[in-house]
């Protein structure tokens, strides 16, 4: 299907809102993405802007793809070289019948690969370790307004990565591990059932738009190769896959057929378009499959299911757990970072933290550290489905076992009966599980379980794991997070109703709620708001108790020791004469006086 | 505005699926309202239907409204009295120019009031505390699936509430208390900037269909008295209202006005109506006014600003605190609930748990046991906007300071950033402080702090917080939540996608998001998802799996010794030529085998 070259409804408004601005940092050479938000004034003064993390730079045509921000970091390091690559294989864009038309195939930018040197290893972690800071580091360091150092040491541990193939250098680098801003990732990706590759970069457009940090193709469909080629040429955010499927389409799909060797160029293949992860699921060991026999839902993760069917039909161990390390050599020439799969996840809150669950992540704290031998990056993918009181475990387990390595989970779904709503279920876990400690939430949309998200389902989706992430940076603490929320408040008291909209996660929708109930423009300014109507406002009525007591004692915003005393009943008596008449001097002004024609 | 006597959605479909039944435990002379879900089979035989708890019992005609079902037990034990009532006022429906039309007002069942006898107290407290089980606690502990002796044991010790006033016959009784399945609430009422008498009986049956456990009415604007009294007649939920709302309007807006005659009149004109607890602010006092204004969004309650103004304005007490007592004696007349509300909550994550807000919970602490001293059942209001880390010690305190009174609280919100999205950042707060023990949640819908909620936001609210409510549940370990899950779950791995739909909380809209992708008739009983098509399927996979273990070993559902121990790696190597040579004597038949064209 040929691919249009505007996406319009990106064009019609390149920014979310009228107040939004692309501001980026400027320093040392670099350019780090930031919103700026316009702020109307308060009643006391004109409000500085408010910045917000931004994951997406200027946008491009979609059919040249992005700039390659980081290539000269790169190519100045000398560690890497570029080669023939690979030669293209019929089957790596699926089965015949699958396959792309012709004039869909990408014709924008086309780099040779680059792969470190013979010898060398070019990952983030490689860098961190031997005190090198990078630019990469310094990018995030000015994205997550923290140090160098900070980032290099977190990396240099284990305790975050930078996800950043080479040869993906039109990716803006950013940090996922638990010190930092919780990031979330969403899934696209075509099925054998449906959808374009139109629809797939129009899906990673607007999901960065709305804020996800990373994006994960995948696709099972046709065109998977050339589906992937797009998306890696327009993705400002790192982009992960999970190569058992691309694998699996080219020996027809029957996962017996799989070997190391059809797996192993298929990584290689990705390696050289750019992905920046890999869901890797090397946990899946063959003696763990019994032990799901006894679950409620068994095995649904594809690709744990994918190993399980083949370590059951060959009755040997995993080609995956069996050349780890093979995978970090190839790995560690590319800065690919693992994403450890947990092929063996809960799929019901039945069989949450299950004898299975923990095997395989006990096996990936082993492979975690296996791979940081090699200097390779990694996070360790979490559930899934698991009941509340059952979500702090993962995250002690996961440091326990696997060093510390960021932890990066699928909700969890907090229950299983609402699907349709899984947004919702996932998003309650979500926020639990990283407000203790995981790094990074994989969304889930409206349609999980049910069919392929669309659009409206992905944008549902990332604003709702925006709002799980964001919740749990303020109840960690994170330095600067409660902040936006603060300014939210202070725009709701001081009814700048605009200025709510420009603030929100979503302003399209906050105003065109807005705009159901009073949709004149005036109402944008009123003092009042629908709930309350213009008689009376709790909100105004809070402002007019203020201005007493400030206007009375000279003191704004401060509450002084002598209205404080009033606070004691025993000394409540004393002034009350006085501020009765003082209140009443004042016109006993706690309600509007604006007429609106019905009272 | 006429109210139609047909409520056309709910009668196109009386059950919200077609394998719903309305099913009721009869037991006791007692019909107590259950749905029946019908499974279909499973590969291994039958299914028992599904039974869930229900809100809602037989639908009646709008204009007649519900039968009084507990009209002759009231009656039965001979402690009260039926009398002439108060006088209508002009003003019960609020200022002239906002009242209704003849045509609108109320001509069903027409009961007189009822209320105590002189000297007595006919509140289920009092019944409880004197060893007596009432129907009404019969009742409960049928849909509860638990004794009538806990339920009277908790009410007893102020733990739980059974919110039922003599004149609301028609009202089904049900508990609230951290001891039984947790409850949520739906907010409907008109605003004086819009809606009708008809939108809101509408919402009420709307609210109920999709599992609102009470309904408050809020209503502001025109036809005060008069829309209650249709939703009351037409309510097996308990309502709940805020009186001082209706108080406001009565004095044309303007609290200062206020006086406690004229609170303790609109009180007893409810009380009459038959509203089943009320909200009443008489924590809000004098002295703690001043601690809110160091605040972000200051009071943002409606009721706290009504009579924080009113206090200010007098530089008095609180009528409402004043006059506690004689409170009390009104409600243990009627046997209503006191709902102490939360005046002072927090409006945003920047106030949680600040001294304004921990000053009134104290007071309404030292009010609960006032209350109990006159057998009066209370619940207790709580936040609001709390971030995730400050939620769990609103629990403790409420615990601690109002002796365990069940805990009703609004979210609370997780955080400020996302309007349009707040019953989901509620639904997270939510879960989390249902979880520490909360009784009852108020529900928060898309439109918050924006808008009036339409019958859309209202099963959007609805259906977010019985996830919340729901994954509190499981989370405590209540007996038979999980149940729930676990026969979605079980439907899900056996690919019986109508019981998905039907056990689903909104089943319509689980299969249309199915339909969307994968419309036929034929893909409701398909063995794949459109996740990841018919070829391949990780739950198919999952199945021959468990098949291949249990067929081998003829131990259907349990992993025998001998399957166990190959999930010992040194086991390993024993059984696997046989095992593979066995899978493969089975065809191999880890995928499907149909044929849909494509492969």
């Amino acid at each position: 299907m040929p691919i249009s070259d505007r996406d319009e409804n990106l064009d019609q408004a390149t920014e979310i809102h009228p107040k939004h601005r692309y501001s980026p940092i400027r320093r040392g050479g670099l350019e780090v993405p930031e919103t700026e938000i316009t702020l109307d004034d308060s009643p006391t003064g004109p409000n500085e802007p408010f910045y917000t993390y931004r994951t997406r730079g200027p946008e491009c045509d979609v059919t040249e793809g992005l700039a390659g921000l980081r290539s000269e970091w790169i190519e100045e390091r000398g560690d890497t070289e570029t080669y023939e690559g690979r030669a293209e294989h019929p089957l790596d864009d699926g089965r015949p019948r699958l396959q792309a038309s012709p004039e869909s195939r990408w014709r924008g930018t086309n780099r040779p690969p680059r792969r470190a040197t013979e010898g060398r290893r070019v990952t983030q972690m490689h860098y961190a370790r031997r005190g090198i800071v990078t630019k990469e580091m310094e990018f995030v360091a000015l994205r997550e307004h923290t140090t160098p150092e900070h980032v290099r040491s977190e990396v240099a541990k284990g305790r975050a990565i930078i996800p950043n193939n080479v040869n993906h250098p039109e990716s803006e680098p950013m940090i996922i591990g638990r010190k930092f801003l919780t990031k979330i990732n969403a899934n696209i990706g075509n099925s054998a059932v449906t959808s374009s590759i139109e629809e797939e970069v129009s899906k990673l457009r607007w999901a960065t738009r709305w804020g996800a940090d990373t994006v994960m193709d995948l696709s099972t469909g046709k065109d998977i190769h050339t589906t992937r080629e797009w998306i890696l040429r327009n993705s400002p955010v790192p982009i992960g896959t999970v190569p058992i499927y691309q694998a699996l389409e080219k020996v027809g799909g029957e996962a017996e057929k799989l070997t190391w060797e059809i797996f192993r160029d298929t990584v290689i293949e990705q390696c050289e378009q750019g992905v920046d992860y890999m869901t890797i699921h090397a946990g899946v060991r063959l003696p763990f499959v019994p032990l799901t026999t006894k679950r409620v839902t068994g095995i649904v993760s594809r690709g744990g299911s994918i190993m399980a069917g083949w370590c059951l039909a060959h009755h040997k161990e995993s080609f995956l757990y069996e050349n780890f390390d093979e995978l970090c050599e190839i790995f560690a020439r590319y800065d690919v970072a693992f994403s450890l799969g947990d092929g063996l996840r809960p799929g019901c809150l039945a069989d949450a933290n299950d004898a299975a669950q923990f095997a395989e992540l006990k096996t990936i704290g082993e492979l975690t550290h296996r791979a940081w031998e090699h200097d390779v990056q990694v996070m360790v993918e979490g559930p899934g489905h698991v009941p509340l009181d059952k979500v702090q475990v993962n995250n002690e387990k996961e440091q326990e076992w696997c060093g510390d390595a960021p932890f990066y989970t699928l909700g969890p779904l907090a229950t299983d009966i609402a699907p349709g709503y899984d947004h919702i279920t996932s998003a309650i876990g979500a926020a639990t599980i990283a407000m203790g400690g995981t790094a990074m939430l994989c969304y889930v949309t409206p349609k999980e379980h049910l069919g392929l998200p669309n659009r409206d389902d992905v944008k549902t989706g990332v604003i709702t794991y925006k709002i799980a992430a964001h919740a749990a940076d303020v109840a960690k603490g994170h330095p600067g997070a409660r902040a936006w929320d603060d300014a939210m408040s202070k725009a709701r008291f001081e009814f700048r109703w605009n200025d709510q909209f420009a603030l929100s996660l979503d302003p399209e929708t906050a105003q065109a709620y807005h705009d159901e109930t009073l949709p004149a423009e005036p109402a944008k300014t009123a003092h009042f708001c629908s709930m309350c109507g213009p008689k009376f406002c709790s909100m105004r009525i809070s402002q007019d108790i203020r201005d007493t007591f400030t206007e009375t004692l000279g003191m704004p915003g401060i509450v002084p020791d002598e209205v404080a005393r009033v606070a004691e009943p025993a000394d409540a008596e004393a002034g009350m004469a006085r501020k009765s008449r003082e209140f009443r001097e004042r016109g006993s002004n706690i309600y509007l006086r604006e007429d609106h024609g019905d009272n």
